[in-house]
């Protein structure tokens, strides 16, 4: 008499032949919580063929990698980061790199815009490129790309210039880098798709947490791919895609119009705020 | 500091608010199964990738439903039929539909033929159907579909008529059904997508045990879906969708040419095999 248990076992015999041995390895442990998944909630034959349907469409879509967005919202690329991670003491926090990163973003000089356009209130962005035991890196670069007012990034906006809220900053001989940006604002992942519909099946909002992208990237160091969260974001605790990390979260503090002290590139009427961090980096063994 | 198993937490917690408590049961098992196997075995960006790029793959195929051949070939189909399953004592045991299952079979007469093309050896299926209690079943539908000598089903070969080696048979006063079909084959399952990739990957072999296919319905018992598999079959033990079930493997009984008993249809000199078979329903409560 077939069991579930002797039909697992029959499944992973079939799996011994693998020639690779992480293969074997990925493929065993894959298919018996497959398994257990489905035995613990005795998966009917209607859920079964409605899961094919979702998965089935999920692929499908054409205009974007809906399996990204349900792996980022079920946790899982969360989790795949956390696995992977160089988190050592005192290093920055790696987090999602998310589906609007595009490659060779433009150059630009320290202390310059990212804002080709007006896209929001203007933040200045500054810190410095650091490793775990505090030396500074100089040459360093700092990959940075956020959305504005709008909630779009550049790629998704056909009607901003590509480069917009785009740019790659190079650390000076103190390893510090700096850029007028705008203050990120919190924006919905794309719902009009099968995640779209599943978050609402789970009762569950689209938002993701207001945040600037970074990548930074320095010789003889890990690269690390992380966020900067705005702590007035009402998404902290409930974003989508579970990217937040308490250290990433942090403060962009207000101006007033006015005044003389303001960087270059804001209007005399304008608020504006600021922001300082330092990027800690480890060293490549 | 965040943790795989804080992460779980977070995950899960967003789950509560599922607007239908067996969607949040059901979620909540995938989502921990899910996270349990990538950190059983520390899932690398990479191969995260390359799932990510699978799954895709697998949705977008055109021409087939290849998320099922995924789930037949990974045994979860196999396991949704056991969980589902009116496994009383003493009835026919069932398997998977698969996919060639096409619903209207053309109505025939019993002791009639299925082949309308020559496909390949005869072999005639005769049986009773019949309730747990021994109660014999007037007025049960069979319905049947096989492949013949080419490996092929109806539905899969363009060149041979839409009922070839289909037929819907009903059974006689005494619950007898009868039809001359042909000896099945064993065959490949289609390995030119991912889930022929993946089984290679596996180092699996494709192939299905050889088996007749029927669906027994009769008013007032629950019907079943089954396969009759041929026990000379090189496949039996390693059937790549896990449909066989010891209670369901039968021999076919070789006949020589030219004996006067043959059954009608049968030429001289063909040689021809008979099967004879009760199906067993549970009676509906």
């Amino acid at each position: 008499m077939t069991t579930p248990g002797t039909l697992l076992s029959q499944v992973l015999a079939q799996l011994q032949a693998s020639p690779e041995p992480r293969m074997r390895e990925v493929m065993t442990s894959l298919v018996r919580h497959l398994h257990e998944f489905a035995a613990e909630v005795r998966l009917t034959d209607r859920e079964w063929a409605a899961a094919v349907g979702f998965l089935t469409e999920t692929g499908r879509l054409p205009e974007r990698d809906e399996f990204i967005l349900l792996s980022d919202t079920l946790g899982l690329s969360m989790l795949v980061d956390l696995l992977g991670g160089h988190a050592a003491e005192g290093a920055t926090e790696t987090t999602v790199l998310g589906p609007f990163y595009v490659p060779d973003s433009p150059r630009r000089g320290n202390g310059t815009s990212t804002a080709e356009r007006p896209s929001g209130d203007p933040a200045f962005v500054s810190g410095r490129v650091l490793g775990t035991d505090g030396t500074s890196i100089t040459g360093a670069e700092v990959d940075v790309w956020q959305n504005g007012a709008d909630m779009m990034y550049a790629v998704q906006d056909k009607t901003m210039p590509p480069g917009n809220l785009r740019g790659l900053f190079t650390t000076d001989d103190e390893g510090r880098f700096s850029f007028l940006g705008v203050r990120p604002v919190d924006y919905p992942v794309p719902v009009d798709g099968p995640v779209g519909r599943l978050l609402e099946a789970t009762g569950r909002h689209p938002w993701r947490a207001a945040h600037l992208h970074a990548i930074v990237r320095a010789d003889g160091y890990h690269p690390v791919t992380t966020h900067l969260f705005d702590d007035e974001s009402r998404y902290l605790d409930s974003d989508v895609v579970f990217g937040v990390k308490p250290s990433l979260i942090k403060h962009f503090t207000p101006h007033e119009p006015g005044q003389p002290d303001r960087p270059a590139g804001i209007g005399p009427a304008e608020r504006w705020y600021s922001l300082d961090h330092d990027f800690v980096l480890v060293r490549a063994t």
